[in-house]
């Protein structure tokens, strides 16, 4: 069960950050002979793993377009309403992170600016397993079409039957994918790093995974592709006052909990109680739940922290650097400047981890394992690259040339300078 | 020489877009063995590596604020004012990248927005050799000190006095580096990484190197230390038309060219005229050139290509995706809308790229060797976190509830759909 800690001292704080390490050292060799069967045999190699290691002997890679006119049939109504309506507000939040052009003048007739281009080609992965993820559908292919990446590949595993479950097809229809294939594992992100007959060579791939696809995407990083961002298991942190509603912590953790049994999970209060009853309300709440067993395990990776003051709780949390993390404070407005590091944070007691992994419009591609010390979450940037202008007149080589040339010579670099020099000269 | 060619068919592009490659996997048990000793040995190490790689016993890692006082009294006048007005225009173009907080209801009562948060430890890299490489401390010090970065370190190797250039020192002293260490090589990278006695861990680390450098970086990344881009030579990619100047073309080539052996340059133009006159202009220039050695074998990894169309000649940009890329044409703005894929471009005759190496005020760590396709050059993006936030009331969770409900419940996570269901069953 979850532990609890008393004002623990601050050197010994960085025992609670320590994260379930997933180990993909060890998976280096199968992802590298995978690699080396895709780059040579290309889709053969595809059709081969797909029947090794999924079980499954596909006809075709490609999900047809029928398949994917057939999935809104498929699902019930009041799931495609709820997929529309997510998809809206996600779509919404990320619309708002375009960047508006600015020119600037920084010295008279030197014009300077940014502009914005999608990613061409872009692979997303999406894992399969019992539940259709369809959600990392919508947050992964939204901001990629509103990006205007061109190509937008979707690869996730079949089932036995090699089929794809309807809802994840239906969330790909309402955004922008530009093809889907019954791909999963290695092999997935092998195909999309290196191309094959049917198969683009992307720019960056996304999406979460097991250790397996972890290693191969770090393996196809070290090809050159982009990824996302580094992966590990999920967690949250809640910061609770004694306002708080202790079934609503229990129910927070526990959705946080149920992910896997290596996701973390940290409740910090100045209130001793409020533990208490956190601690309480799980167990009750655990008996209800089937993923209870998963549960259980994280719970055990799981700590409950006693701190007098709140304002070393945020101390913590960003030295934790908490994928999630919930202000269940009366005033949590207060406290924004106090979070550094984070992933996404929801404040107030009604603002629960499930609306932004779901529907709230926020990403929940985040960055885990303390990586929200330097990593952002999936956002439209992640699917655009900013390119920079510079336009320089007469008057402008004439201001910033003497400047440049002075450098360049400081640099040894005289190729550099005469760049400049040459210019002037002609304009003398 | 520069190599010549006439209209090649598309499948054979990729031949010239093909980059000299970095191998680093075969410094990979040096690096080892270096991280190795600084995490073991720490300072220890540090002191050890520096002698035996860099010949020089070192009394002190650190470099004290007496030696960055007297920097400024050690360059010339000119030098100095260089820096500041180089300084001044790069502090301009970035701070504009600043992003202005939005918040947007997705629904009634769903309040969703981004915070920036500076990244707060970050390592900076300054190569050493013969010339001292000013202008990339300004380049990656100046968007960190914008960003609010709380700990910015500064390693660059010592000469074989132990003493480090007072340009480079000067420099620094312009911007917001908070410590500059006597330091070079794997051995720099390793204690940015693992952190020392002295020297703190940082949490991302910035800047170029030689392919012991590059190697460490990886091996940082590896460990979860973010970079700021994968590594590679430095190119340019001229598009001409026949208004432009060979003189300029010729002197921007070069000025490339001379950064290292493995440097290419690329020129395309529809005007066969404009190619011959320009390879006449390097022959004449080169002679001129200190660094002509050098800018001979990057020649000969180069191309000139003649293409009936200018179209076309974006096109083959596109792929080739260069980190810089320069509009020799009349009317350049024309034909912005064809770029797809450029570290930074330049626009006219007198957009010279080494007024972007410099003073002009963009960033010159560019992405290279083609991930231009999917980086972004160093920006102020890069020293940031952006952080999703939302606030969630009454309404708006008796709006968005169902919704989550539907989607956990589809997805086989009760845990995320009882998140919500307890909170809607108190407020009936």
């Amino acid at each position: 069960m979850i532990k609890i800690h008393q004002n623990p001292e601050k050197n010994t704080w960085y025992q609670f950050s320590q994260r379930p390490h997933l180990e993909t050292f060890t998976l280096n060799e199968l992802v590298k002979e995978v690699f080396e069967k895709v780059k040579l045999e290309k889709d053969a190699a595809l059709y081969h793993f797909t029947e090794k290691f999924d079980g499954v002997k596909l006809e075709s890679l490609e999900v047809s377009h029928e398949e994917v006119l057939e999935a809104s049939k498929k699902i019930s109504n009041e799931l495609s309403k709820a997929l529309v309506q997510a998809a809206s507000n996600i779509k919404l939040f990320h619309s708002l992170q375009t960047e508006k052009k600015q020119i600037i003048e920084t010295e008279k007739g030197v014009f300077c600016w940014r502009e914005t281009r999608p990613i061409e080609k872009v692979g997303i992965y999406v894992p399969g397993g019992t539940a259709p993820l369809f959600s990392t559908v919508l947050m992964l292919a939204i901001p990629a079409q509103i990006a205007g990446c061109k190509e937008i590949v979707l690869c996730t595993p079949p089932n036995k039957d090699g089929k794809i479950h309807p809802a994840i097809l239906f969330a790909a229809s309402l955004t922008g994918v530009t093809k889907i294939f019954k791909l999963g594992g290695i092999q997935a992100i092998a195909a999309m790093a290196l191309g094959t007959e049917t198969i683009s060579k992307v720019f960056k791939i996304f999406g979460p995974g097991n250790q397996f696809v972890t290693a191969a995407k770090e393996f196809a990083q070290n090809l050159g592709i982009a990824i996302d961002m580094p992966a590990g298991p999920s967690e949250v942190l809640i910061i609770a006052d004694k306002y708080s509603d202790p079934d609503f912590i229990a129910a927070d953790l526990l959705s946080q909990a149920e992910h896997g049994t290596d996701s973390q999970v940290i409740l910090l209060s100045n209130d001793y109680t409020i533990i208490e009853k956190t601690i309480h309300s799980i167990q009750v709440q655990l008996e209800q739940l089937p993923r209870k067993e998963i549960a259980i395990k994280a719970l055990e990776n799981s700590h409950c922290i006693y701190f007098s003051e709140l304002e070393t709780c945020f101390e913590f949390s960003n030295e934790y650097a908490p994928e999630h993390l919930i202000l269940s404070l009366k005033k949590p407005k207060k406290y924004i400047k106090f979070i550094q590091n984070a992933g996404s944070v929801f404040l107030g007691k009604y603002a629960c981890e499930s609306a932004g992994d779901y529907a709230s419009g926020t990403n929940h591609t985040l960055p885990t394992a303390g990586f929200a010390k330097s990593f952002s979450g999936v956002s439209l940037d992640s699917f655009v690259k900013k390119i920079t202008f510079q336009k320089i007149n007469k008057s402008g080589i004439k201001k910033l040339g003497p400047i440049i040339e002075i450098m360049a010579e400081n640099e040894e670099l005289i190729g550099h300078k005469n760049a400049v020099s040459i210019r002037l000269n002609k304009l003398q």
